[in-house]
Formats: structure tokens, C-alpha cells, sequence
């Protein structure tokens, strides 16, 4: 059987990377051609990752050329930065391009110098760039030849927090967050903070401020209200907890209203969401458990409303490697390429 | 060698009678000498907690009686409720007794009715309780004869809040709080959602509104800040995680000023826990990790001002067991007899 | 599309029958019909297990006639001796039946009773059942009815040894299994020694002679080796550790040769698995690892031979819920049922 | 107050290291005066160990000189040959030196090539160095000037079986010992396979051949037999699972009588250790679990007799941290300097 789409995943040997390998090789319309890694090429995927010993792949040294003759999709699970060296020569090359890395998700050329320390790598990209977050942008996406992914944890922040924006229940200000995350959230790194002994029976938050997904959920929440992304500012609480995968945000809204009633937040959530086969919104009572989505593409949303404080209160779970990083990219390769957008991912 | 303190601990077969008889079996100026389970009348301690294997304590069911005959101290690490039928005795019988329920931490009896769904069981003791939290009552619980320990979310959410209120720096309106919480804080109950395979690599929250420990620490912060218990509303927000020991909470406040520099935070800080033993303010940029405290009665506290959304920000880490519960309880019970406060939990 | 199989899981509230829907619900040719389970009857399987909250199917109270109406296969995933009762039924019913609890493995009516303190419920159905583990008994499974899966440690165990014995490498005298089990594997019990507290940071042996698993794989190995179950007197002695799936076997054979060779045991697995999509033997020098096979239906097998000792030493890993229980089960419907044997396993 | 005993602790920041501080921070009759890192110099200890942050120690690059005028005792965790040069400068200097290391454990300079591939430092001293075993060497240890401190496997492992060797219950021939141990027994190793999300849910062996720790066993075994250490050839399996600490070791040994009794074992148990304040025998029917010895010096003993296969087996925890490396090594320094053996360590 010959696939429909030929697919490169550049920089595999991450986590991310992982991830897309699993996602895909159960894919019925998508082939992993080429895998990229300059430290494991010639290396067989099974000797990075033994859980793939039986696969044939082998790890690359990245040739974009061999690339653009042979793929039509091409994921870039790559530091940010040189995510878009690539991007730049895919597109051009006519390879649909679904970069996992941050390079294409700011569209303020100020904020990403701020947050990443560097000039945009290909600021001209940026214009044709599609944040890759069907729930919001499945019609862009449909003709994007460069999807921006979503990071993990404003995946689990913009899903349950934009339609109460966008349906005026929510106000833009004072909007918190606080979230956990497991340790891939860090990626494939040895360091010390992140070996065994130092992870487990630890919590602790990180990048309390200023963290770098910090301006892209405020662009997305601006999106979603219909301000000027200058006009939020939110606070994002990082913490690294001791599990391998998940992201739990705990997320803090006033509402516009003091009127407002669970059963109309409830409301808003199932028809925003009535069609979304990746949004799962719990009834209420029933709060989000990140054990729940682990290896799903699914968002699991619980909420209240606490009369107490006058303010609507949300805790949201993915999978940080699924639906917050490789599970989301094949949706949106799926949304692409016309396919049934849950291909692969149930 | 004689000691001048003989203990009972009644309610002995939970994690928080563990810890009182871990950190008890190393004090030098206290002695065990009853311990009480119905459930496990005539075992050895060892029997239930392996490890105190060495020990001659057995367990033996409450008689009040024989605890005001033979000790000067009780320890009540009993349901609440059942917490006060005790307390009423033995501070009769002139025992000094130090409440790790929470029957005594509400001054008010509505609250008491309001979040514990029944009548407050002696209300005639309520004004003899001191509120067992060294750091903020040390003198009136020199005198007391009765002390109510403060739960173990309140512990890490007072020690860093109530300074910032009590010196002006800190707004008492739109207090958040999130915190994680180890298994342990959840007793030793044996229930579906605290077996392993549904704990481990699980993250959630719960209770995200009128959890019992809501409105203790507003009492609290409330008195910190000198108003009415009335007008402090705040949001609690506790997660259950995946290890055994721990709480780290996440706590964000309104400054009064705009003016406000972390400077001008950590010298309050400073000069608030100048003396205190068990109090560490983290230098400016770190913040507070649970294994830095694990099996210490320390809290640790790590800040910072995030000038974006104009909030501080505090990160505050305890040993649920200890700094929140047991520790905290032999500090108190140093505090009354007036040994080195210290004492057994170095 | 309508499926060739319809599927009845009776007794699914436990981690074997959550691993069943987990794999059924993504099989191309079954459907689960009937999930019964008289606790949960009526209830959605959603408010159970969380993450199948988008599935239609509901628990019933086991109705036989209904199941033998209108499935043509049913998983028994029940209490040893309960199983028998059903599968009875069952089988008379034309219905093909993959019990998955212990009550047709064991061929001896004695060493039944010795080991389960009962009498076996149902002899008359002993003949007809079939030792559910393809890759020893692939041939009388095609036209079995009554399918006994092997227990998880078995399966981890026999996996690896029997090829050994079969070929005559090693000795059947003084094999020792030790094995390490992640906590699903107690099932979905709710008692003191299982929960978080209790487990996590926890490492203990727990029945150490006398394991029901234990004559199970000695009758196995005997059959390989061709001799009578009762020459064959091995220690197998399992640990509970903090995970929650996989299974880690470490095995030490005797070899029957003193001249005997890595290359030499290697190649007689190579040739004894060479078309087994489930054995997966590590080249020397790579171990086995649980992590590499979580999720899956893999056993991967890493060896060595130890000149020191004059002893094969072999590490063998699987999930313990899927190729130690259900997934093997689903295996064997494959091949009873005509299916690719893969099927809804890769 | 005057402390006895000036230590110095050379290599201080590993996890040795770190639990040498904690332990020797509460003992009575001994003040660290140095504490020793290159890595680390002029840095506070509570920079490396932030739960140390109240502690006034500062790191500083080794200076024997130094040490050798101001200490009369020096623990050395450092690398196994770097170990050598410094215990000969400080034994010559007069410095009681106890070495976590492995130069001294092994009698045989051949053996000590043959698995640590390099010329044994320090020959000259191995005649004055004492394993440091109280249990099978305390009159020596009393005496000694250089003390070789026992491998964590190694003491979970002689502890148990010795006794039995020694009274001619259990042959010297096929012993079998097969361990768990916690992720710390890596040491402070920043490598990928100890990054937390490739060690959690993670069960894998290691160094299933020719482990360091197997001559020192061996060694040790055959002392206890009363042959040479050639005579003695055993299986030991070392196995990584994910807890920070504890050691858990099955061994098996064959009973030189077919008429053993488990009272018979369980007396020589008793008699042999009677006096021993760190071993705990446990009942027959219950089995050791590392987390009753978490953080203790203490040595837990299960043990069976099986029967069926005509074995002892064993089943014997420590918490590699303390008996295992620091506490032992404390207690070996309280014996020397004549102490009551048990200072620091309850």
C-alpha cells in the first residue's frame, strides 16, 4: 500500500521526536521517509529508541535537498532558531512545514527578540505562518504551508480559556495560570536538575516570570477577546512535578458578569466544543486528571465557579508530548492534507 | 535519664502519629509513654510501622484516665470531632494538649458548622486555644494549655503571606494560592484514588473551592493583616501529586505600592524571620523546591515581583508531616516547656 | 462498517479489562458488544475509566444468554474459580472463550487445589483448553474454544526459557526466576500495602515460595524440556516495585554444555522467534528494559552467559497488562478468528 | 560545646558527601571542620545541598596539610584510585581515614586490576586497611587507621548470608544474589540513562557479569566459609529501578542439611546478631522492604526456607546511602574513637 504522504521528521532523537515516530508509524496515510539527527547519523532508530527496534529507519545527518525530492511534509522538532534555517528552505522547496519549535509562534518580532534573546532567524516567513491550533484556526490551517505548533503549555491554556473569552463571559485582566508539568517537558536534557534522584520526590516552580510561553498565550487570549496583544498581561506559573508526561493548568478568570452560572459556562464550553474530537469537557464537579489524556491527543477540561471570590476556575490536562507538541502537529498535517483530522490519533 | 516530658499520642496509627513518634524517639526531654489506636489495641509499634521494629511502645486504646495520670502532654492526632471529646478531658485533667485535628483552628463557630458540616463539639474550650504557629503566636502559646495546630496548607500558605499583609506591603484582596500536595497529606486512607496505579503519573486538582483549610487561612491572613476574617476572600486551590512528602505552594498577592522592589521584600522577610529557626527566605532568584525540606520542620520560601502583571509572586515549600503537622506540634510543645525550641527537630 | 467479531469483556472494572477496551476500541475487526461488571451496572464506562468518557458503551450485569445471543467471543477478566462458572456456560453457549483469570492453566487437578485452596470448578472443560501462549501454541489455539491466558509472570518467564530447554541448552534443574512488577499488576485493589504512600519509594519481595504463578511455569518449562511437571522444581520469587506496568524477569538457567556460546544461544533464538512479531531478542550486551515495551504486546529478551558461574543469564521484559494478560488475548482471538495476528496490537 | 572529633569529608559533593553532612551535622562528638570539592571551592554548602543552606561550611579545594593539622579524622568519597593517593598522605599524617571508596575493599591487588583495570594505587597500605564491616570486624576496627568501607550491594549482601556460611547452615557453592537498587546508587551522575524520564517507570539490569561490588562479595563469603576467595563463585544481578534510595537483595543459598528448619536459621540469626544495634531479623513470614530503612543504618532480614527447591532464601534491605555507604562509615568512626557505636545514627 502506498501512503498518500511522505513525511521527514528533522532533529528525531528528542522526545518530540519520539513521539512523532510512535504517532506516525500507525498512521494509515503517512509514511516516515527520512529521520534526522547529525549526532545519531547512520544510527538505527531502535538503538536511540528501543522500543522501535524492529523498524527499519535510520537516523540522517539533515539534507534538505533529499528532503524537498522526496517528502511533502516535513516536521521540525528542532531548537528554536534553527528551526526556521530549515523552515525557510522546506517552504520554499514547496514541503508543507509543521515546526514543533517556537520560531513561528510570536507574530511580534519585538516579543521574540525579548523572549529568545535573538532577531527573528526569518521574520519574512512569519506573515505566511499558521498557529497550528485547529480548535481556533482549522480554516487557516487547511491551506498553511507553515504551521507554528502550539506550545505545551499554552495548549492547555488557550483551549479551555479563549471561549469564555471570546463569548465575553471572561475578562481580560487578571487572568492567572499555574501549571505542572512532567519532566519530557524539559526535553531529552542531562543535566543535572533533571536526573533521577534530583526530579523525583521534588516540586518546584520555575520561570515564574517571563517564561517563554508566557507571550504566546497573552497573544492568543488577546486573539480571542479582540484586543491588541499589549493589552494582556497574565501571569504563567511553571512547575516541574515528578511524572514522565502531562501538563495540568490551573487557570483563574473574572468573569464579566456576577450573574454568571456553571450551567452557562458549561453551555458555552459544549457548543464551542460540540465538534472538537480532542476536547473533552468534563461535567461539572468532575476536574481534569492528566492520567486521563496521557498518549491522547485529547484536552480534558474541568470547571467552577466559586461564588466565594466571584471567580471562574478551571484546571485543564494534555499530554505535553501529544496534544501539546507531536500529537497536534499530525492533526494539523491531517487538516492539511484533507485527511480525517483523527487519522492516527485515537 | 529521666525526661521531663511524658507524651501521649492519641490516634497513633497515621502518618502524622508516625511522625510524632519519629521525631519524639530523638527528643531528649521527651518521653513516650502511651500510645493509643483502637484498632490496633495490644500491637507493637512495630507491627504497624516496621521501621520502630526496635521499639517496646505498644499500642493500647485511649484511657483518658491513665494519659492524665501518667502524662503531662497528649498529642491528638484523631479525626476532628473526636479530637474535642479528648481535649475537653484531658485540659480538665491538666494535661497540656496539643491538637493536630483541626477542631480548635476556627475561632469561628459558623465557619466550624459552615465547613465541617456539623456543630462545634466544645465551643466552651475555643478561647483557651492558641493557634499552634510559633512564628506568628509564640508567646500565647507559652501559656496555653491547649493548642490547635494549623493544617499543613495553612502552615505553607501563612508563614509567607502574613508578613507581606501584616507590614503593608501586600493588599489582603485577590490573594491566590495553588498548592501541590504529597499522598501523605491525604492520610493513611486506604481508598480507589490513592492506590499507586492511580496516583502515580497522575496530576490533579481537588477541592478547588470551600476546602476546609480555606477558611483557616483566611482567618489568619486576615488577622495579619488586621480586619475582619469576613473580609479576606481568597482562592485555594490544592493539587494532589505523585510523591510522598511535600507541600509547595504557589501564592500570588497585590502589592499596595507600584513602587515595590524585590529589595524591599526580602528585608522584610529577613527582618520578619530574622530569629526564626525554621523559616528560610531563599536569596532572591531561588525558589523553594519540597526536597530541600523533606523530613525538616523548615519552611522555605523563594519570591519575586513580576512587574508585568504587578504581582508578588511566592513559592513556599514544607514537609507536610512535619513543619505541617507533627514537627510543628513538638515545636509548640518545646515552646510550652520551655526547652530550646529546637529541641528534636534538627 | 460492521466487524467480524463481536466482543463481550465480563468482569471489566479492573486494570485487564480497562487494557482490553484500550485495545479493543482501536481493533479493525472486533467490536465490544457487552462489557458487564455487576458493580458498575448501568453505569457508563466513562465515569469508570475517565478516558474512554467518549465511548457509548455501558456496564451490565453479566447476562449469559444475552452474551451468547449476541457475541461470538468473550474475555473473561474475573476471579479465578468465578471463571469457571462462566466459561462453562460459555463454551456450550458456541461462544469462544479467552478467560484470562488462572482457572485452565494449571493441567493438573491437584496442583489446582493446592495452589487456590478450592477444587477446580469445572474439569470437564480442562481438555478443551488451550494454553493461551502463541508462540508455544499457535497451532492448538487456531481451533481452541476455551483459551486459558498465561499468567503475566509466566508469560515473562517461559517466553525466554522454554527455547533453551527445548533445544537442549539448558538444564531443567535449578532454574531461578527473580522478577520485579510494576503494581497494576495486584489489580485494581484497594488496600493498605498498595497505596501511594505504601509503594512509592518501596522496593520488597512478597511471596517468595508458593506462588499460584509458580507450578503454572513449571508445568510450562517441563513441557518444553519433555518431562513430567513434577521433575521440574524451580524458585521463582516476584517483587513489588513503583511502577505501574511492566514486568522485569531476571532467569538463571544451567547450561548443559560447558563449551556452550553467547553466539550459540543467540542463534537458537534468533531461529526459534525468527517470525514472531512479539519476541523481540536483544543483541549481547543489550538488556532488556520494561520501558522499552510499555503499551506494547512486545517481550524483549536480553541474555548473557556467565563463565564465572557456568550459568545463562537471561532479563526478559513485558507489560504485564498487555502481552501479560490482555493483550496476549487479543492475540490469541487474532489467530483463532483468521486475523493477521498483529491486528490492533501494533 | 567541644567537639571530640574534627572531621574532614574529601569529594563532599555527591550523594555520599551529602549524607555524610547530614549525618555527622547531628552528632554529638564530632564537628566537620573541612569539607572539600574542586569543583565546588569557596562555594557554601548550602548552594550545592540547599536544605544545608543554615550551615556556615564552605567548600574548598583539598589540602592535606591542612586537613592533617586540623583533623583527626577524614571520610574520602571520592573516585575509586584518586581515593589512594590522598589515604596515603593522611594515614602517614596521622589522619584516622575512612575511605567510601573501593581501593581497599579487595585483599587481591590481581582481582583489584582485573575489575577496576588499572595497577592498584596504593598497595603498601591494603595490609593496614580494615573492611569496615562492624558486624564481622569491629575488634579490628577498633584498631585501625585506614578503613575500607564496604560497597552498598556488597554489605546488603554479606550481612545475611555470612552468618549462615560461618555456622555451616549454607554451602559456599551456587549463592545467588539478585538486587534493586535506588537511582542514588549511581552516584550524582549526570547521564542521559539517569535523566528522569529515562529512569522512571523504567525496570532494567545492569552489569549482570563481572560487577565490581561481585569480588568484594565473594571475597567476603569465603572469609565467612573459611575457604580462599577463589573458592567462592557467585551470581550477582544488580538491577536499577526508580527510587531515590534502598537497596533490596534476594539471595539464595543451598542448605548444607535437607533437614534445615527455619527455627534452626532464624536462631543463628538471632544469636549472631543479638547484640548488633543495626541488623533486624525479621519474623518468619514477614520480608524486608527498603522503606523501613529509609535514612536509617539499619540492615532488614527476611528469610524462608523453601522446601521445594530444598533453598534458603533471603531477602535483605539497606538504604545504600547510609548502612550502605555514610552511616556505615560513621559508625566505624565511633568505634574507633570509642564511642558508643549507635552516635548519630538513631
Amino acid at each position: 500500500m502506498t501512503k498518500k504522504i511522505k513525511a521527514a521528521i528533522i532533529g528525531a532523537s528528542g522526545y518530540s521526536g519520539e513521539e512523532l515516530i510512535r504517532i506516525l508509524s500507525n498512521h494509515n496515510e503517512c509514511q516516515i521517509k527520512i529521520i534526522t539527527s547529525r549526532q545519531y547519523d547512520g544510527i538505527k532508530i531502535g538503538e536511540v529508541f528501543p522500543r522501535f527496534a524492529e523498524s527499519k529507519l535510520t537516523f540522517s545527518a539533515p539534507d534538505v535537498n533529499k528532503i524537498i525530492a522526496e517528502c511533502n511534509v516535513a516536521f521540525l522538532a528542532l531548537p528554536h532558531g534553527l528551526a526556521s534555517e530549515y523552515a525557510a528552505k522546506l517552504v520554499n522547496g514547496g514541503v508543507t512545514t509543521i515546526d514543533i519549535s517556537a520560531d513561528f509562534r510570536l507574530r511580534s518580532l519585538n516579543k521574540y527578540k525579548e523572549y529568545y534573546n535573538q532577531d527573528h532567524p526569518a521574520p519574512e516567513l512569519l506573515k505566511d505562518a499558521v498557529y497550528g491550533l485547529p480548535e481556533r484556526y482549522r480554516e487557516s490551517i487547511k491551506n498553511a504551508k507553515l504551521i507554528a505548533c502550539p506550545g505545551c503549555y499554552p495548549t492547555s491554556s488557550i483551549l479551555p480559556t479563549a471561549p469564555l473569552l471570546e463569548k465575553g463571559l471572561a475578562s481580560k485582566d487578571k487572568i492567572i495560570i499555574s501549571s505542572m508539568s512532567g519532566v519530557t517537558g524539559a526535553g531529552r536534557k542531562v543535566a543535572l536538575p533533571f536526573i533521577f534522584p534530583e526530579t523525583n520526590e521534588s516540586l518546584r516552580a520555575y520561570g515564574i516570570t517571563g517564561h517563554r510561553h508566557l507571550p504566546e498565550i497573552e497573544q492568543e487570549l488577546a486573539a480571542a477577546f479582540g484586543c491588541d496583544a499589549k493589552e494582556v498581561a497574565i501571569n504563567f506559573i511553571p512547575h516541574l512535578v515528578p511524572v514522565n508526561r502531562g501538563i495540568n493548568s490551573t487557570i483563574i478568570l473574572e468573569p464579566t458578569s456576577l450573574n454568571i452560572t456553571v450551567k452557562e459556562i458549561y453551555k458555552v464550553y459544549q457548543e464551542y466544543y460540540a465538534n472538537e474530537p480532542f476536547v473533552r469537557i468534563k461535567e461539572h464537579g468532575n476536574l481534569a486528571d492528566t492520567k486521563n489524556v496521557t498518549l491522547s491527543n485529547m484536552c480534558e477540561i474541568g470547571f467552577t465557579y466559586d461564588k466565594h471570590t466571584n471567580k471562574i476556575i478551571i484546571t485543564s490536562c494534555i499530554d505535553n508530548l501529544t496534544k501539546g507538541a507531536s500529537g497536534q502537529a499530525v492533526q494539523c498535517m491531517n487538516i492539511i492534507f484533507g485527511l480525517e483530522e483523527t487519522l492516527g490519533l485515537k
